[in-house]
């Protein structure tokens, strides 16, 4: 097979990549690992800045996401006993989108038929050859037959352990990585939401975070030792940490219900410069990682498809090379940026094993100061919002 | 000896408090280890905030400082290559005033007299007794003479390593504290200063800081090793690496000169709480220290004593109790958010030894986040030109 553009992963960075690129007239064939339903089943993020929304916008997909999503003009952090409340859209005139990131790749996953976006499910084996030529190729098996697809260019969306990123050498990359002493342990249950916004929670036991899908279900965290196991908490003893994390105003809030999903991560900060070597191009969790606090995975995936999108259709109009050699620089602008707030926002938040008494006061203390700040819960709100891209 | 209040430290918090209560008509003596000679011979801090200068007005002793003083409407932040401005006057609407504390310090010791503000020099061995009764008093020698001073209250000015903190009993007491593993290197020069404004430099090899006393003094100062050694720094090195680090366009003016004072000092964060016990009053150093980055030491000993001779005053006038109870609370809210900014301040520019590759990413995004917000400048400007009291 041929193609301009052939993308690794069908999550919502690729899916993404490949209707934008659909919508400027460009080739794409799309190569995911997984079956389309394992895809879908993945519980991921829900919070989308407008620059996402946007681009959902903008390749005419937006139409379920304003219809079944809840805007969100705030949130709110908290220290136990008080709610901060920080009003994103009185602070930016912006405000983000809670839509859960299975209901955005089901809309893109849906659409492509339609739009000419093909899209290859179940390829297992997938290497990337030739990167440095320009006459770049894929090599899959599926179902049992060996295939292989010839591109101008390939883009990595295949999140942080797929082979994209290995198809650059070492000799010019650079990993830079911090992995947090502790992990969330979630819990997702179809029952109404204990605030209209989200909780981020600082307590003396630890993080925790009110967030939801939906008016009737909703999606909590807290924070647990990483050797923690999910057999050590059983809904109830789960339900109540965060009645006592959340603090009493929203605990006075909480309906409590079976977990349909239950599952603790690892948090990691990671970042892969440089995001471009040769005709492989790096875009989402393939070239960065962010902690889930202040939600901004997903977003940095879609900004990155955003320049990764300009610079190709700009190649391909006009055989621009320039563009596709900014491409890492511009994005990686935005990406640091990101890793910042989500660190700053981490460490807050976070009880950290090895922090003393005077850390735990300053993180009361940025709490009181950004309590009483304008500029400081302005500076928060932009970030949460989506910086400019 | 009998007197209303007495102070144990004449440096500008004490007599700063001498003058306030001395102003509201309450009888003061203030008794100070040192000499005058000893007091003014010592090098610190040298930028007022305007809450500082406002009580060098209040008390009528502000006429040298608006003469000789710089006014300074803003600062810059550098990072090895770039200077970043930070316009506190168009962020905050106001300015800080360099104006050494030995300055300070002289205009305060030179009006005392006049005002009716005792001080005694010399005073060895000074002890604070029953300051749980509403008796409490003083002793120390002079002269080989044993002294007795019975107060009303005790306010203790005598900084980090006087006798004030150890009357409150460790019982009642709490002491938070973090020390950096670096020092400040300073040196203090006949020289005209590089930068109109002073520079906070975050460069590779350690942080640096171009500040003056006056448009022909200067300071700087360099992040060492906390075992490094004066001996190890000849002037020509330390003016070698401030031209490195403060980077080539504050370097193209760094004039050299012969160093008038040169000394290594540690950097400590320090709260000791609460900062009353009975009728013992805590102000200044001998209850708080901060890092010098962002020049909070002195502001925050000048809000202490606003707070501390209104509480004494209205005790005085009204014999409000509240207000003596209320002290600690008042001023540490105030302490705790200058000490985060110094912190964070300090953080954000400095070396640390167990800093890896990510940590100095985080360093550069947080510098590159501030160019690129006004938000974010103006949360560090607020902070630098002092919170409100």
């Amino acid at each position: 097979m041929r193609t301009q553009v052939a993308i690794v992963g069908a999550g919502p960075a690729g899916l993404l990549l490949g209707h934008l690129l659909r919508a400027e007239g460009v080739d794409v064939v799309v190569v995911e690992r997984a079956s389309a339903d394992y895809v879908l089943g993945r519980i991921r993020a829900g919070v989308l800045e407008r620059t996402t929304t946007d681009l959902m916008d903008r390749i005419g997909l937006g139409e379920r996401m304003h219809r079944e999503g809840l805007v969100h003009s705030g949130f709110h952090l908290a220290d136990g006993e008080r709610l901060i409340h920080i009003d994103i859209e009185a602070l930016t005139g912006r405000q983000v989108m809670v839509y859960g990131q299975t209901e955005l790749t089901r809309d893109l996953m849906d659409a492509a038929p339609g739009r000419g976006l093909q899209i290859v499910y179940e390829a297992s084996d997938v290497c990337l050859h030739d990167v440095e030529s320009d006459a770049p190729y894929i090599s899959y098996h599926k179902g049992g037959v060996a295939h292989r697809i010839d591109a101008q260019f390939i883009c990595g969306c295949d999140g942080y352990h797929g082979p994209s990123r290995q198809a650059v050498p070492a000799l010019v990359a650079t990993a830079y990585e911090k992995n947090y002493p502790f992990g969330w342990l979630g819990i997702l249950a179809d029952v109404p939401p204990c605030s209209q916004e989200l909780i981020y929670a600082n307590h003396e036991r630890g993080f925790a975070l009110a967030s939801m899908r939906s008016g009737s279900r909703s999606r909590y965290y807290v924070q647990v030792p990483l050797d923690d196991r999910i057999e050590n908490w059983p809904d109830e003893r789960l339900w109540d940490e965060l009645a006592i994390r959340l603090g009493p105003e929203a605990a006075a809030h909480i309906v409590r219900g079976p977990a349909l999903e239950k599952s603790i991560a690892p948090l990691r900060s990671f970042v892969f410069e440089p995001m471009r070597h040769g005709r492989v191009m790096l875009a989402g969790d393939s070239a960065h990682i962010v902690p889930p606090t202040g939600a901004k995975g997903l977003n940095l995936a879609a900004s990155d498809v955003h320049y990764l999108s300009e610079a190709l259709s700009r190649y391909f109009r006009s055989n621009d090379n320039d563009a596709v050699a900014a491409y890492s620089g511009r994005a990686l602008a935005r990406v640091w940026k990101a890793e910042r707030f989500s660190w700053q926002l981490t460490r807050l938040l976070h009880r950290f094993p090895d922090s003393d008494a005077f850390d735990r006061k300053m993180q009361i203390a940025e709490l009181d100061y950004i309590a009483s700040s304008v500029a400081a819960r302005t500076a928060i709100a932009e970030n949460y919002v989506g910086l400019p891209l």
